[in-house]
């Protein structure tokens, strides 16, 4: 039995955009850089190697197309992927856009600065984008204003 | 054709311990961790979604095998997981294996204290055993005396 449930730090400091097959797509609430969270929907798992061999070529699958998504339509300068997970134990797969002029670079960005939330109209043109340029992959946008 | 050659910052900072067939193995000279490294060996990637399909599942299986056997073999609190490559663009995949009594906890290790060198008998100790927990993989270890 799968009885999934996001981790309340992550439903906390993220907001949920959608699903992947596998993994939920968050948000960061730091405006600061464009960044990403994929969260595979499994229970008790801290670890990619705790997934099935399925689900470890379905989360590098999503992590992949998200990556390539973000990279090409952001104009990264840089992607920066890390599954961390000292804080939070529940597996979860940072997924960082970076530009040799953002705040941190070129350090990673944790601990870095403090976090910048985002101002209404600017996280409406960000959601907007990042669906659009998810819009060809298998991913089910959740609606903006459930935000 | 594939002309390989390891960046020189990756080649000063870390010891190569041997080879899996798409990625070198590298041990990181700051022994405050174990802290493995996995560098695919094609010329010009930076990001995961650069490599074929087929290298894509095969760095991915490298990578998981050797998370396990890491975690295992060191009795980790936590792996930690990272392609960050803000400062050397050649793709490298970090695997560090973290406890909640190191020195960094619960921050990443990026920045956080001055590298530590290995003292020669620590160092043959930490090689040997990554090597025995190694020895079921599909890995090509180097021979200690050529590190």
């Amino acid at each position: 039995m799968n009885s999934f449930k996001l981790h309340p730090q992550l439903a906390k400091d993220c907001y949920h955009l959608g699903d992947f097959s596998l993994s939920c797509l968050l948000l960061s609430k730091d405006a600061n850089y464009p960044w990403y969270i994929l969260v595979p929907k499994r229970s008790d798992i801290s670890e990619v190697f705790q997934l099935s061999q399925d689900e470890q070529l379905q989360l590098n699958r999503e992590s992949a197309e998200l990556s390539q998504a973000l990279s090409t339509g952001f104009n990264a300068d840089k992607m920066n992927t890390a599954a961390l997970g000292n804080m939070v134990p529940q597996l979860h797969l940072h997924h960082i856009v970076r530009y040799q002029e953002d705040t941190a670079w070129p350090n990673p960005v944790w601990g870095f600065t403090a976090a910048q939330a985002y101002q209404p109209e600017e996280l409406r043109t960000r959601v907007l984008k990042t669906h659009a340029l998810l819009k060809l992959l298998a991913f089910k946008p959740n609606h903006i204003d459930s935000l």
